[in-house]
């Protein structure tokens, strides 16, 4: 059943993909119980570095044998670092870090060659272990790079938000896209167009994507249950990417606050807010995000402005403080629950077996 | 086949609603043809005057016997008149006008008593050619109104955006629910918050709406083919509205070079703007959306800037220049082909049934 070119290519029995959450959200617990219940789990490795990421695929092959996925944020081609705007925007966070005595002040900005760096290590230690499947978020990897990853037969996701975007992951080599509707929590994907104007709902851009690009195409945002499954398979799309969805699950590492205040918010809630990271994203609306929207146009881009907020989060994350954390979220809180990866996706399974049998009632 | 307890109620063959576009664009022959080929075809009469919606419905009574639908606007609660606003943006718009030789600097604008008059006669007309569904768009009519037409077995229909626009329609009584994406093209329908604040994608809308109301709902934005039928009666739909797809249809009153500019355009290319009509509304990308763009939070509210920029859209329409039309579209244009109703009807019910046999061998 739902078997089709993305399961098979994959080697998953269901075309379920538990989305590449960074921030500490995919233990390795979550990323092994999709895969051992036949979906396709994925490390959020955005944030991690090479030796974080090799400990974790250790502990990951440790507790199943099946198929994962490890998720790498492409590096921007340049950061435009304007002094006066990151000191402009670091001062505007001095009273917050005042707020939660934090004595970091002037944190250190990643230059773009350690990012670099950093990058390329990851994609040694996925090749060192063999990672069956990696995907991209915020751009295209390097011609040498890809090739490299095709050499080592590793299969290759790329993330667009528009038409333009899909077509350009094809033509570069990707073997899948996910395709990423305005609905979706956390950062934008978009790399050609700016955040703000990729904001495309799915049930306009799986049609319009599947019917340019010949690869698999997985459809990603607000999808929670068997009836997004479901409509997104009709709508032309080989498979799904769930992230809120999981994020609440008992075997996510996202904070208790944040599980709690998706679960008790609702579609109108969330908002898009560069606050954070720099970087567009979907997420619920708190004291942080409302603090900070007179400057949405002046923060600097993202990793620098992720940086400045870095220790704002953790120490707001340690101090149970939900007003300052990052509490991304898809526009589907309503259909989110507390439970178990095994009853999220036998859930899912069963409702989509479900629709398939009142289809065929028509 | 299709068959649900949404034909049932309206007594159509299929679940397709001819979306209701005012402006000129429903006219009695897309009307008519939608009704006789198995929909539900719509007049968008918000800008109509009793006497002309008289007039139309007398036209599309002797075009076809089937079940049809007039749309009306309900009036607001108040209108700010800010003078000094009003007086900003009509400057604002004079060196347009001068452009368009348009002689008309300071348009009358409506009062609430005025449009609450216009809108009870449209009612008035309603009722006394026992037109059979009325639907409403930018809130709820009164009490009074809403039992009126109940007493004479008017079929209700009401817009919401978000689920707590949703359980109001449901609670004042109307019978069926338009849930409108943030994909769909033209007028947001919001009532309750912001028109930016309700832009939920149907993938998150439908199901969250659908868990939480009991009667009927059909799904508007972005739909324009069987795919996104289906796919919108899996997320728990009933039936959908289509917009874009009808009006570049032949039978449309759409201007020629709105038809061209929709059939030229892709997903990237629509905006939301306040500047037409003083209403958020999702349109393509032209000069005027571009001059207006820094204005965006001083229009005047709708109807006032509707009014204002009135003569300008006439004079652009006659004199074949699309740079100062409102061209709306939802996200979906890709998709939109120059074809008859019937042409569109068939095909969509064919890649449905289509649909439905793949779905049977799951």
């Amino acid at each position: 059943m739902l078997k089709n070119r993305l399961t098979e290519l994959l080697h998953i029995k269901y075309p379920i993909i538990q989305a590449p959450m960074a921030g500490g959200v995919t233990t390795s617990d979550l990323v092994a119980a999709v895969c051992n219940l036949g979906g396709l789990g994925s490390i959020g490795a955005g944030y991690l570095s090479p030796a974080q990421l090799r400990n974790q695929i250790h502990e990951i092959k440790k507790k199943t044998t099946n198929t994962f996925s490890v998720n790498l944020f492409v590096p921007p081609n340049e950061i435009d670092m304007k002094e006066n705007e990151i000191f402009k925007a670091n001062q505007r966070l001095q009273p917050i870090r005042e707020q939660f005595q934090i004595s970091d002040v002037t944190p250190d900005i990643t230059t773009l060659a350690d990012i670099m760096k950093t990058f390329k290590d990851q994609i040694k230690v996925l090749i060192e272990e063999e990672v069956p499947v990696c995907s991209f978020t915020f751009g295209i990897p390097t011609n040498e790079i890809m090739n490299e990853l095709k050499i080592h037969n590793t299969i290759l996701i790329g993330t667009a938000t528009t038409v333009t975007e899909a077509i350009e992951l094809e033509k570069v080599g990707m073997d899948i896209i996910v395709v990423q509707g305005s609905e979706a929590g956390g950062h934008r994907g978009n790399f050609i167009k700016s955040g703000e104007e990729s904001l495309i709902g799915l049930m306009s851009l799986i049609p319009q994507v599947v019917d340019q690009v010949s690869i698999p195409v997985i459809a990603a945002g607000g999808i929670m249950d068997g009836r997004g499954l479901m409509g997104s398979l009709c709508l032309g799309a080989n498979g799904v990417q769930m992230g809120t969805a999981f994020l609440t699950c008992e075997e996510s590492g996202a904070h208790q606050l944040h599980k709690e205040a998706i679960l008790q918010s609702n579609e109108e809630q969330t908002v898009l807010t560069r606050a954070f990271s720099g970087k567009w994203a979907r997420g619920i609306h708190n004291k942080f995000i409302s603090e900070m929207k007179e400057f949405e146009d002046q923060f600097p881009e993202f990793p620098v402005q992720n940086t400045l907020t870095q220790s704002i989060r953790k120490a707001a994350s340690k101090q149970n403080n939900s007003n300052y954390m990052s509490l991304w979220a898809g526009q589907s809180a309503r259909l989110a629950r507390n439970e178990t990866v095994e009853s999220l996706i036998k859930r899912v399974i069963e409702e989509a077996s479900n629709i398939i049998e009142e289809t065929k009632a028509w």
